[in-house]
């Protein structure tokens, strides 16, 4: 250890919170990933059963500190309780799901095709193939999601699932957080026999040790959700090593939402309440945050309008997560107010000035042209902040939506008679995100197998995968054929028998 | 058009052949990517039947023009007839297996979790989630398969089949049988009604059209077999791109063979020509050509020795592919004889004179304490070439297995009191490649499901997805996931009634 010792600060007083965490350097690097990298041999050896129960284990940790946690995680992060009750459900429930999967194994993806030796002009060999963890997996820590997205989040428990140890970088907004549920990973791998090494928990308040995380060799695949920028940051990193690896990052989306002609008319005030509540929830910190509205002109847009400003004007600011997230919020915001054609729609009145790093929920509004002239409208401005785009037809609301870049969500509000009189919007929205939600809020991510979390760039480098759902395991695998290997020696996925009673493709016949 | 008029060479006697080529340029690179971007939208709306009819079309056609592609190939490869027409049938064969695929549908891997309205604390979105393509890919074809891995080879198939638009870049190596094989994907999209720009096919002897195919905003992927360099140089190209795309490249790998003591005891003289015939198969010119040879030193190994010399000795040249891949060889070659305590243990004795780009089949041979101290012994001499790696004990093949990088094959001639007396080794040796095989070959790569052709690092660049066998198909795809959209706007392999008969997951369960 370097000996330099951090601190956590509560961002609604800026007070220095109890407790010191030691600043990681280059040893305790290498010293992690040998470790890792030992316990992943010993590790891919113990049966899916005992990886469950070390899955569930860590979830009973969680629940056992679950007070401690909750408070700390709230006093670093400024998020309120009954929200981080919420969170930590979530997490002990990915936790579950995913020793679930574990524990149910048909998630290898077995597929056997059987030797034909009288095969004519060769023979068919035996071949067998499932799914095995590619080694140690890197991840950050996410600020806005300090139990769900972090020490023991879902990349946590997927990259364990899989079959991975993990090191985790602890975000600097919550280090005595990070602490603690590191503790439970570890208190939990101890009680269930896992090896040495399996997990560990990097402080540092700065980006040498994430990048020497990325770069060493024994780093098999890198979890980040955060900023463009920090991701970009990472794949650069990653690029530079000899070996590539696969870096997942999810840096954030606009989470467009198309208000179409029919449902404008029919419902504008509930659409305005709804979507007021989504872009303020959790001071808007959420990557499904629903940044931009478009919408064409009219009675409706009026409407809603004013519904969408009346309940802004209501919501009450909230701490922010750290005092930069805070300030680069409001530097951002006025930024975009500045640009040519943009105007303030509405803002919160409801601003608690006896805490710091308040966020104020704040809407600002530009014609289609506008938008469609000026790229930068396109950013993300993290925290509870929208930006309406008004459209003079149906043919400037085109040209517009074709201007958005990759999204993690994209939201119709619509009838079954607006996206049948528009199916050229609907499929170039479908074109441009990972999840398409008719009719409700993008906030709120379900954690179950069908869902979708990671869209076209820039929302993520790789829309291939999903960091939330059971199928964020698939990130950290690859598949192993074994060629005429004798039953024996198979693993037990793959042997004649079944003795996992796993759903497996025999001879192109999906069989259990 | 530049107007530059390329042209093909026979290898075996380095005359120019009839037809010519027109050198593709910066104008047809964009219009083949602008009528690729259109074709894709089109594409996607027809459906899964009528895709796998187009490919029949293009197997029947290239069936239906057989003779002329395989007399074409063998001029220009130096590849005798009777092996292009097994290549011929495998390319067939590979397109017939993905039009099953797409026939029967359970490919895009359809989940559904069903809404639960009544969900305390917050009720559950119906999410519904099946793969969708990414959009244009570039294909490389790869000069020794003109035909299993060129132009409609098991790259294009796979994108065609997952709803990708394909533009190859004909290898220099084949043109002329590059045009045949692009007429009749041209002819076949033509017949069964697809839409223009669905597929391209474009000529280069030099490096420019690869680079603007690989850096074109347009293309969402890209597939390549070749050379390690050519690989790294297209990843590179790729990483300059704003948006981060997949690249796919299989760079060639040494597959090792690593024969066990008992198995050295019991037929050291059938495993030596097995694996002579293995090495010199198509002048060596495969990737899954076995490069190096373990063994501990015994009295096996050297019965094992005296068979695998007189197989090579006896085992005639054949042309290779280009005068550049016979030049390269044998420098290649020679450079690694000239390595410290390396030695010839046999070359071939029966060289065709007569004919040009002729390969020597060759056995070099070292220690296993000269192979641990020289890194660049594990370097791929791609031809009919083979080096043993005599080890003095146990300890010292343990440690030259541990230098090995990663595999696309990794094979061991073991009896299964080996296999458990070894049980470290083989481990070792499943962490480095995709693929393990017991007393075969690695070469004869059987096209099917379970077939796993891509492994670690710098084997591929990433081991997660295989360019051979069905599973090709999900280097281009993503998930796609539909909240709460009604019935009659979702894909058919997401609607309640499964009009498609596929197997779903619906709330967990794995139905038909």
């Amino acid at each position: 250890m370097s000996g330099v010792e951090l601190y956590a600060v509560n961002p609604a007083n800026g007070q220095k919170l109890a407790g010191t965490f030691l600043k990681a350097d280059a040893k305790i690097v290498e010293e992690s990933l040998a470790a890792a990298e030992q316990a992943f041999y010993i590790y891919q050896q113990i049966d899916q059963a005992k990886k469950a129960l070390f899955l569930q284990a860590i979830a009973d940790a969680l629940v056992a500190n679950g007070e401690e946690i909750i408070n700390r995680a709230s006093e670093e992060s400024g998020l309120p309780i009954p929200r981080l009750q919420g969170e930590l459900g979530r997490t002990t429930g990915q936790l579950r799901l995913f020793a679930d999967l574990v524990l149910e194994g048909s998630w290898v993806d077995a597929v056997i095709d059987t030797a034909m030796p009288e095969r004519s002009p060769v023979p068919r060999s035996d071949i067998r193939k499932m799914l095995v963890p590619i080694g140690p997996v890197v991840v950050f820590g996410a600020s806005n999601f300090p139990l769900a997205f972090s020490v023991a989040g879902g990349d946590t428990a997927s990259a364990l699932a899989a079959g991975c140890p993990v090191i985790v970088k602890a975000h600097p907004a919550h280090f005595g957080t990070s602490a603690l549920v590191g503790q439970a990973i570890i208190s939990a791998a101890a009680e269930t026999g896992m090896p040495k090494g399996i997990f560990a928990l990097l402080f540092d308040n700065g980006l040498d040790i994430g990048a020497a995380l990325v770069q060493h060799k024994l780093t098999k695949a890198v979890a980040f959700t955060g900023s463009f920028k920090g991701g970009m940051a990472l794949i650069k990193l990653a690029e530079e090593r000899d070996e590539p690896i696969p870096v997942f990052a999810e840096m954030g989306s606009i989470n467009p939402v198309v208000l179409f002609p029919e449902m404008l008319d029919n419902r504008p005030e509930e659409m305005a309440r709804q979507l007021a509540a989504s872009i303020t929830l959790g001071a808007g910190q959420f990557c499904t945050n629903p940044g931009i509205t478009f919408a064409i002109s009219g009675d409706g847009l009026d409407r809603f309008k004013s519904s969408l400003a009346e309940a802004i004007s209501k919501t009450p600011s909230a701490t922010m997560l750290t005092p930069g997230i805070a300030e680069n919020y409001l530097s951002r915001s006025n930024a975009m107010l500045k640009e040519k054609g943009v105007s303030l729609l509405a803002e919160s009145a409801a601003i608690n000035e006896n805490l710091q790093c308040q966020s104020v929920p704040r809407i600002l509004a530009v014609s289609g042209s506008g938008f469609i002239k000026n790229k930068g409208l396109m950013e993300e401005v993290f925290g509870p902040h929208g930006l309406l785009v008004f459209c003079e037809n149906r043919l400037e609301l085109e040209r517009a939506l074709a201007e958005l870049d990759g999204q993690l969500t994209i939201t119709l509000m619509a009838t079954v008679k607006d996206l049948q009189a528009h199916q050229n919007i609907v499929e170039c929205l479908k074109s441009k995100t990972g999840r398409i939600i008719l009719n409700g809020v993008p906030t709120g991510v379900e954690v179950c197998a069908a869902m979708q979390h990671g869209g076209p760039f820039p929302s993520t480098n790789d829309s291939r995968f999903s960091s939330v759902g059971t199928s964020a395991i698939y990130r950290f695998v690859r598949p192993l054929a074994f060629q005429d290997w004798p039953q024996e020696l198979l693993p037990n996925a793959l042997k004649d028998g079944n003795p996992l009673g796993i759903y497996r493709k025999i001879d192109q016949q999906l069989k259990k």
